[in-house]
């Protein structure tokens, strides 16, 4: 899909991410040691009653699923960077998040051939608690002339 | 590490981050499958002449180094968000990226018993490009009174 197609406003609802407690565990093993995310009975006793997922751990998943929508495709140019992540509440194992994604602007890069489509990632779990928002953005090839 | 501990203004150097490419295909096959990060021979007739690693692994690759410099200990109480991540020039296999991280500010929250540890980070590869700069935090317990 080439940059021309996109339009601002629409939104997509992704499948829904699922972190296990493994999952969570083995993420935060590689990215994130943090007690609160590889340790459940240090969790337990702390600020948030129980192992929590990493924050990139949901980015990243949630990023995966966006992916897999296929919205995106091999005209991507790659991601110029992440503005407000915000991770609003924990994400616990077996939680399911539900993501929408809407596209907020499209504009032409000022520099390159190329556009930049921004996206803002809407993630709330099945008690309607938002656990994270987040934009971002990629950079699409131009349609051919 | 208490919060009352934390100054701003002091810098930390991380251990340098390498990704391989194996380990660039396989994070990027769970989080970010994009031809760009998953397939070596794509990637080379792609934008960047060669596959490069997903931001979020960037990303989640050098927050482990500072969660391993051991600044950060049971005190910490997770992270409210991120902002301004910007990836700025692909990393490739087996570049060796540089971080420093410096506390850009400390303060009280103003609702809750903790405080704010504002982080920036700033990655340099080993050819002095700049790849990635971030702003992090993290909320921190108050020392017992």
């Amino acid at each position: 899909m080439y940059f021309e197609a996109f339009r601002a406003g629409a939104v997509y609802r992704l499948q829904p991410v699922t972190l296990s407690a493994a999952e969570i565990v083995a993420f935060a093993r590689e990215f994130d040691p943090q007690r609160i995310h590889v340790d459940p009975n240090f969790a337990a006793q702390g600020p948030f009653g129980g192992l929590i997922a990493s924050g990139y751990h949901t980015l990243a998943a949630v990023w995966k699923r966006w992916i897999e929508a296929g919205v995106l495709g091999d005209e991507s140019m790659g991601g110029p960077g992440l503005d407000e992540v915000k991770w609003l509440a924990p994400v616990r194992p077996d939680d399911v998040l539900n993501t929408t994604v809407t596209i907020s602007t499209t504009r032409r890069s000022e520099r390159l051939e190329r556009g930049i489509v921004s996206l803002h990632f809407d993630v709330v779990n099945q008690d309607g608690i938002r656990v994270m928002t987040c934009d971002g953005a990629v950079m699409v090839q131009l349609a051919p002339r």
